[in-house]
């Protein structure tokens, strides 16, 4: 099999993490996540909890005089900024070494030269995401729109914000499926075939 | 295996008449495209030339007073409206007698009720279906560029019409493919790997 990179960017409580790291273990793939944080901050030097905070996040224009790396070339760099250029070198030297699935971090993006990157969107209707953050978190349905909306909002600005490209936007992907229609493992089958049938 | 109705919407340029096509002979299942204009014109007792000029166009009120059906109940109906409504019945009753593709015609809406329907969009980028229109026509990219905005525009109005879906938007289908990445002939092998690995 030739090389492979799978990034999957999802709508909050698409369920697509489960599904992609179900994906990943049915192609026997590595699957990455919130370990490209953990991966950033070695490289760095730091603990991932300094991370974490900007994790998936823009730089706040507002907070631009605090929050910054003392130990990254440009000191006047936002996290948010030294964040996104660290893990999207760490994407790349992934990309350089293996086939594997990449979660978000606009890795589709970073990726966007490569010939055997395959780049897939996973959304689910309102109703269906709702009951999953409800679920999930035992909010209630106002408390999980809420977040819906917000963390739906924090992730685009993040992607709008690096990129030139809009996030979750059917044009800017290969493929995009809904979730809600076979629930996670059955979704995460039906993408490991479709990815399998696919010869760069 | 059980029975599959996979209706297939596409951006005009994206070949994804000949991609659901070439998928339905992979999948060794019938293909309805323009057929089911004669099939609804044979349940009329027309010729299919009476139907064509409204092929998947919706009615326009400023011609209501013209262009009408004799033979059908309702005598003041537009022949869109008449050509929508046969088209629909042929589509169900196709449904209910086998497992088959379908391209346009709203036919994920005509089935939205059953569970054994799977409705695809094929799209491509706008620099990709010039090319492709360009060369089917044998048209400069201006007169490409007006067909296809044409084109589509009909689909969706139509499609809206019809419907109280939007045509062409991500969330409204289970499953969006860029055509553009793979053409014509590994699209359709990586669409029949998909719905091949549905189970409903």
């Amino acid at each position: 099999m030739s090389r492979k990179i799978i990034t999957v960017g999802r709508q909050f409580g698409s369920n697509g993490r489960a599904i992609a790291k179900l994906m990943a273990a049915e192609l026997g793939l590595n699957f990455y996540d919130k370990e490209l944080i953990e991966m950033a901050a070695k490289r760095m030097g730091m603990e991932p909890e300094q991370f974490a905070a900007a994790d998936e996040k823009g730089a706040n224009p507002w907070l631009y005089a605090g929050n910054h790396v003392q130990n990254y070339p440009n000191h006047m760099l936002p996290i948010n900024d030294v964040l996104f250029n660290v893990q999207s070198q760490v994407i790349r030297d992934l990309a350089n070494r293996e086939s594997c699935v990449i979660v978000g971090r606009a890795a589709d993006y970073v990726l966007r030269d490569r010939r055997d990157m395959l780049n897939i969107f996973i959304y689910a209707p309102m109703e269906s995401r709702l009951k999953t953050i409800q679920k999930r978190f035992d909010i209630d349905e106002k408390e999980a729109r809420n977040r819906i909306r917000k963390q739906d909002k924090d992730r685009k600005y993040y992607y709008n914000y690096y990129t030139d490209s809009g996030w979750g936007e059917m044009e800017n992907y290969f493929l995009t499926i809904d979730s809600s229609r076979f629930g996670i493992e059955e979704t995460a089958r039906i993408l490991a075939a479709t990815v399998g049938a696919v010869t760069f």
